[in-house]
């Protein structure tokens, strides 16, 4: 990969006409790093809204060899956006002016630097839903969350952002702009470009716009809050209320670790001797809403529960789900380094995945915090180190690596919902064998024969390995 | 591609231990012909349930350059199983051994034999649903619902059968075994392979094994008949339906034609004078779907219906869709051959679309009748012909050719869940355009650089068109 040169520069000043080219080292510094590891200065961002000047981009890049970095509000955890064989980034972040929403056809059309919450909030003004919630959906792109396939809490009942996904605009690695799918949700002409995009890491094309399929918002919703003097217990709960015939739109687990932490965070009467906590959310018509959270207090019980509150005003709802969001910034209290992590099971071996990560826990002598959406067997393990301290973060590494080997010996996978990036791109091979990691290989060469779009992500560089204690 | 020789039989037969190799010209006629036009023979046919046999003769066929075609029941419309270039068809109807059911996991896994409706069945009886239900299911195998990624009247509200799958074993056309995606619903670890898979007709690899989704099965279902005097009322209905919060689980359309084809086959009081009729029914609680039909049954009251029928028993519910199920057996009474298309538009154009369709059957003077699943804009337009008739035919072929021209100027698809196979490869670039064309042959080329997997399927040949006349 060449260094970009004075000439270069010359060159994209030349094509970009209507937008911004940031040079100076400062500018480029907020662009070097995302929410995972490491910090990787880019030799220029480019900041316009014309899809055909980013197209002129990508074909200068093709023909140069220069990497080209798609960017939005980099949230990710996994280092999907980070710069890291320097070149251009494109701050797609300013892209954010097609919001429609299509009553008639139950859609939305988005370019992707719009907010994901944003399109929430415009789908529910005419009755409808995006369901893709990821966490970050206040602060992080729709085109960030199409890169990484972003799932979220209500996964569990309505699926990740692929499954929402009907059409896309994107700028080839040869600089063509294309349009995969379309504005119908059955299409079956040819290869499934759209869904081989969207979740690609940016690594395949750079997507300009997106066709989102929407639906009716549940007219209701009921919660249920059950708390376990065992984990065990609780991972039975679950089990048995999705084989109950019920399947809630949301059922996150806290572990005690998480539990202890909202509430020396910001104490609101959570059970800190409690084992585990499950949140449970159903949502449709009101009668059955009422009736489904009967079914699952009472399955609750059936497994030994401690207490089952099903709290009745939109108040003591919202507060319930405030627990849930509060572990992130309440882990982050203990100590400043956050390494979330994503690997997911199949849903029957919730509970023996945590009773691994509690003796990896023990093996490492680490602050391991388990939560998640464990309704889908995502589970979301938090180590939370200090990465000032080497050492610690040494055994963090080697804590990593054993929680995706025990995923992947559970027949699960890396990652749920995060992405690969920088961050597990070592670990591959593990899950896909040498004959699945190739024909990967093989659609990124085909398509991107001179590995222009966001290089360094997904594929292993020989002999890479994570390294956090750098 | 080579024709076999003797010597390729011998090789082949050194191969398969466990199975049958059909080599007779009455055996191998069986296999030349599916449920679409024309008639091409194989040079041999491959009987084994061995995938590690299957997986050589790949290896086998990648080496001497000889086609291979696998295939299932042939219910396809599309002409996907057909062996237009001769070489190996492997019959896959046979390998129907595995139908696991984990109601922990929420999944099944299934042999690519397994007829589609036996799945169903499996999964009722625990309680459970496998929600894609093309209409073929009791006679077509999962295998080639996964090929085609199937669809069917609940894709309105549960989404096509790609929507459904999880995981799969796959041989790649160099004869290696490998696994993709695996038993959890989320799964972001490099690209997706499994969707990429599944609708590409076999021309990028061999499905030996696959790992479904499975939903609770919805309790309690309604069903709602509305008979109009126009067929724009009956468009105006369906989109205000859509739009009121409501999610039918079905939402299909018959027009006049498909209503009097029907009554004149089976007589059972169906009114021959409406201009459209929708069946509707609502899945859920029983408290909900009650509540629904009601609200359907009033906007359709407001859009000015003539009738609204609201089945109460179970008999009668049946009755309405055996009527429904009706429309193909009883339109190939009128005359012999039937021209299944599968063009599909936005919800919204589905009033426009079917003034077109009225215009080019009268243009051609052919017998036109519409019906499908207006929910999600899959119209079914079939074509009533004698393919004896070569001056009729070559009408049907231009009649063909202006519903594809109409799907796409209203924003549509060629196809929105038969397939593209040998009928529709002719029109790809005109919905694609070159650029979105030839990025699918660039992954068919880096996946099976020898054209050996269905080889004369989804891509046109040059100058290729559609032929239904010869």
């Amino acid at each position: 990969m060449k260094s970009m040169t004075v000439h270069h520069i010359e060159e994209i000043s030349a094509i970009v006409k209507t937008g911004r080219i940031l040079t100076n080292e400062s500018d480029r510094f907020s662009y070097s790093f995302d929410a995972s590891f490491g910090t990787y200065l880019p030799d220029v961002v480019i900041q316009t809204k014309n899809v055909e000047e980013l197209a002129e981009l990508v074909k200068f890049a093709n023909r140069e060899k220069v990497p080209v970095y798609p960017r939005g509000q980099a949230t990710c955890l996994s280092g999907g956006p980070l710069p890291v064989k320097g070149g251009m980034v494109f701050d797609l972040s300013i892209m954010d002016d097609v919001l429609e929403i299509n009553e008639e056809d139950l859609i939305a059309i988005v370019s992707p630097g719009v907010l994901t919450s944003d399109i929430h909030k415009a789908a529910e003004q005419k009755g409808l839903m995006y369901p893709p919630d990821p966490s970050s959906s206040h602060v992080s792109t729709i085109g960030g969350n199409l890169a990484e396939n972003s799932g979220g809490p209500r996964g569990l009942k309505y699926g990740v952002t692929k499954d929402y996904v009907i059409g896309l605009e994107i700028i080839t690695p040869q600089g063509e702009i294309i349009q995969t799918g379309g504005r119908t949700v059955k299409n079956v002409t040819g290869y499934d470009l759209t869904k081989l995009i969207v979740g690609s890491e940016g690594t395949l094309g750079i997507i300009t716009k997106a066709i989102l399929r929407l639906i009716p918002k549940p007219p209701a919703s009921e919660t249920v809050m059950a708390i376990f003097d065992s984990l065990v217990d609780a991972g039975r709960a679950i089990s048995k209320i999705l084989s109950s015939g019920i399947l809630p739109s949301k059922m996150e687990l806290m572990d005690q670790a998480s539990i202890v932490a909202v509430e020396n965070y910001e104490p609101s009467g959570l059970p800190k001797d409690a084992d585990a906590m499950i949140l449970i959310e159903l949502d449709g018509h009101p009668a059955a809403v009422r009736d489904e959270a009967e079914q699952v207090s009472q399955v609750c019980k059936e497994v030994g529960v401690r207490e089952v509150r099903v709290p009745q005003t939109k108040a003591e709802k919202e507060d319930v789900w405030k627990a849930r969001k509060l572990v992130s910034p309440a882990i982050v209290r203990i100590k400043p380094t956050k390494i979330s992590e994503d690997a997911t099971v199949p849903r029957s071996k919730i509970p023996e995945m945590c009773r691994r990560l509690q003796e990896i826990k023990k093996k490492y002598n680490l602050h391991l915090v388990v939560f998640g959406h464990a309704g889908d067997g995502n589970l979301h393990p938090n180590i939370i180190a200090d990465k000032s301290d080497k050492e610690e973060m040494l055994r963090v590494e080697k804590a990593v690596a054993e929680i995706f080997e025990a995923a992947i010996a559970l027949g699960g996978t890396l990652s749920g919902e995060h992405g690969i990036g920088t961050m597990k791109a070592p670990f591959m091979e593990m899950e896909l064998g040498a004959a699945g990691l190739n024909m990967m290989k093989s659609i990124k060469q085909a398509l991107d024969p001179n590995n222009i779009m966001n290089p360094g992500k997904i594929f292993p560089e020989p002999g890479q390995k994570l390294v956090l204690s750098k």
